[in-house]
């Protein structure tokens, strides 16, 4: 039998009373470990992180808690290796695809290490300028934003293990805010390392840090008003979680990130073979294959000008076509596995259901698997699709199919295009591919409304542009509307979902001090 | 039979179809106009607003967008006689009372058509400065704040018809947002003339601000995922919101301004009767009749220390004895009516729970009504109630009776001070009294997790403090947890609800072209 994962919490180690979920190795079919979070006492453990975590959390200022991050950045980067092989025996990833999730936590908890150090050494942050309520400012109002007096609960996605954890982690860390991460079941050895490298590093305060592992329930029951909750998963998952009495009726703060149909778009006037045109077909090949498109962020919608779609498609599908899919132990393999077999199962479903309005440009289903039985691994080659009429398609706007899968369509002009990227209806991220720097600037604003990011590549920054699904902690991530409303990261916007904003009136004398 | 008023959807003034439902004369009890909004066609009403209301403001500057809040300000100016009476006739108020209302929202109105001024002439705001995302800022972050692509739905409450809907509509219209708003239908007069009034100056563009009179049923119905909705009233109808399928599965963006069971404090250290000790006894009484109590930002508990505890009981006593209470025609009465019979049952039903756990020091049925027959007109003494022993109460940190109502209770020291503030689990406003600036600023701080604005008044202050339960325009207005956890105004902070933030990653060249 394999071994259980311990979950931490309320300040210990301590298993589920029941024998809990396997988690498996996607190309093999092996168990690996086992989760079980039946019989915790969840209410007590919550209340020792508020208490404890929190308490200890809030004393710190906010450079001393930036320096626990880099220790926790630095306790990481040495422990590489052994998160590698996890990753690559749990998630079924190739290395490059493995570092997006690892070595992009490291980054990004590194870079709110360094931000930590451009705050003021206080407990609070100021938040603008005095504003004055009376002649000469005898009266004025200061607005502060102080850390939340609760705990940040994590309920966290499978396809990230490591950067779901600690993209989250690191702004509440560093606003003074303890955390409860709940990993996604079938992914959450990688995130119980790493919570148990840390807490026996012993960087950070008691409480500060806990983790269960396995089913949810019960969690979002011991939440109280100035817990937060941070969410990313399905938008079905995400209406049941705001439902809640503790979100509706307790007004607990909540963050969704919900999955979206991203779109990347060639704008007008680039000739095919060169350029924007080039580099739109390699950022779409790489965002399909990446992961094996289990990105939120991956695109999943390709606009391209009418005149270049038959263009478009064979260079997309050339390229395609030499992507190697199998077992990421084989060094000739460039795309690995699906998480497991009900995503595999879902991914396919999805892929039927989108074949009813679109044609199959590139088969995945012709790609063989090196070194991985069919029968077992979680392995799907890439899977181009096109629709030549999508004003007519409902469904390609609207699902997502969460692998290696994308959609390719053509549209009349720049508004034709900017039409069908809203029919996303809400995205986390839109890429335009193009030259013009005046049109590009004048697209980008309008797909803001719509879109948490916009990613725009150009020629000139051809080898220097971030990717158009990787999330940079300079930057939002999250969207409105179908992807979930949220706000993660962007720098020092991060730390206000953990803060609470207040405005202080008082007098000039008392504003002075404030903080002093 | 009187009159209906008539809603404003889709451009065009409408009636519902049937007989509607009476708005009274809260001190006579006589029937004064009717509401209804049975049969309206709010899709496409919303659509209409959406399309026309939200393009035209989405093409104009926000300067532009200042200068129309300007024009509203002074036509709204210039009718303040006949909303006086009509705040006289349907909401019994006395003539400082419902300057709260008015003249709150004209400065409200004013504040945001200067602030205009301070912004860019442009369509869309940055928020912060570009960063760097490859050596040479060659590649580039920079976030943006644009207007939401849908309508700003209020949902109101009966205590504030005009500075409800102008406090939310001046940062939504400034934002290039439109607006719909649903008064409470007990006072929906005067937003409903006061909307006319606007619509008639066509100062705004067509479908930029529409007023539906009566039952709010199938308006949530009617929202998209660009829409945001804005809530003030109970915490139980926030839940109802917070749970209906346009939020928790749309990602409709909902603000929520709940009751809550807000403190004054007198800091330890004040001689009784003088300095802070006189402007906590003061400050108390008039939050407790402006408006017969029924302000969201009322005091409702008093903390003051135990041995001031019976000095405090007295001299509130002393000048609560005074206070005249009847029809504010009457130019002796100091205090009018609470707003419909429905209020006066709930407040005396809530007051009558307090009484289990709490002393009468007080008693509002000692005033004889003033012009006013007890058996019809909604007017009701102010009471002050007491508890010894705090730690014991349950009800007084839960229970809001929205009314002329008070509690007080002593505390040990600053830390039960504290500790008692925070069992209100969240309020809109604490104050504190006080003449020790540093001791001010340090408890400032420390309820400023827990509450949206914290007001102090030392004795330096006394002419020119803002008042604890008046909401400026530049300071923060909600509160977390209890409060319902939003947030309005705060200068330009407000703006945000009305905005999407996005990233803008690209090239040096197409960043600093963007909104050229």
């Amino acid at each position: 039998m394999t071994d259980i994962l311990q979950n931490y919490l309320g300040g210990r180690w301590i298993a589920g009373v029941n024998g809990g979920v396997s988690l498996r190795d996607p190309i093999r079919g092996t168990d690996l470990v086992r989760v079980d979070a039946t019989g915790l006492d969840l209410k007590a453990g919550f209340a020792f992180s508020r208490r404890e975590g929190g308490g200890a959390l809030r004393s710190l200022t906010y450079r001393q808690r930036g320096e626990m991050l880099g220790a926790i950045a630095k306790l990481l980067q040495g422990r590489r290796d052994a998160y590698y092989e996890i990753a690559l025996a749990n998630s079924g990833t190739v290395k490059n695809d493995s570092a997006v999730d690892i070595d992009g936590a490291i980054y990004t908890i590194s870079t709110y290490a360094k931000l930590a150090q451009t705050l003021d050494d206080r407990r609070f942050l100021f938040d603008g300028d005095a504003a004055a309520l009376a002649k000469e400012a005898a009266f004025q109002s200061r607005h502060v934003l102080v850390p939340t007096r609760g705990l940040a609960l994590f309920i966290n996605a499978f396809n990230f293990p490591s950067w779901g954890l600690w993209e989250k982690a690191a702004p509440a860390l560093l606003s003074g805010v303890p955390v409860v991460v709940k990993p996604a079941t079938s992914t959450a050895w990688l995130a119980q390392v790493m919570v148990r490298d840390v807490v026996e590093a012993r960087i950070l305060p008691a409480g500060a840090l806990s983790i269960v592992c396995g089913s949810s329930a019960g969690l979002l029951d011991a939440l109280e008003p100035f817990d937060v909750v941070s969410f990313t998963g399905s938008a079905e998952t995400a209406g049941v979680i705001r439902s809640h009495p503790a979100i509706a009726q307790r007004s607990v703060r909540a963050n969704v990130e919900a999955d979206s149909v991203n779109s990347a778009i060639l704008a007008e006037g680039e000739a095919p073979g060169e350029g924007a045109f080039d580099l739109l077909v390699k950022e779409v090949v790489r965002e399909m294959t990446v992961k094996s498109g289990q990105k939120c962020t991956a695109i999943r919608r390709i606009l391209v000008p009418c005149k270049h779609y038959d263009a478009v498609a064979e260079a997309i599908c050339a390229r395609l076509g030499k992507v190697t899919v199998g077992d990421p132990r084989n060094t000739t393999v460039r795309m690995g596995a699906l998480v497991n077999r009900a995503q595999y199962a879902s991914v396919r479903e999805g892929l039927a259901r989108l074949r009813e309005e679109a044609k199959v440009l590139h088969d995945g289903a012709s790609h063989a698997l090196v070194d991985a039985d069919p029968a077992v691994a979680c392995c799907l080659g890439p899977t181009l699709l096109g629709i030549p009429d999508p004003d007519r398609s409902a469904l390609v706007h609207d699902i997502e199919v969460f692998g290696p899968v994308a959609t390719l369509m053509p549209y009349r002009d720049a508004a034709h295009a900017l039409d069908l990227a809203r029919r996303g209806q809400g995205s986390l991220v839109a890429s335009l591919f193009g030259s013009d720097a005046a049109m590009l600037s004048r697209l980008s604003l309008e797909l803001a409304d719509s879109h948490g990011r916009v990613h725009v590549v150009s020629p000139d920054v051809a080898d220097v542009q971030t990717g158009h699904g990787n999330v940079m902690p300079q930057s939002l991530h999250g969207g409105p509307g179908r992807a979930g409303g949220g706000e993660e990261l962007g720098g020092a916007r991060a730390l206000n979902f953990y803060h609470r904003r207040a405005a202080i009136q008082a007098s000039k004398a008392v504003v002075e001090v404030l903080g002093n």
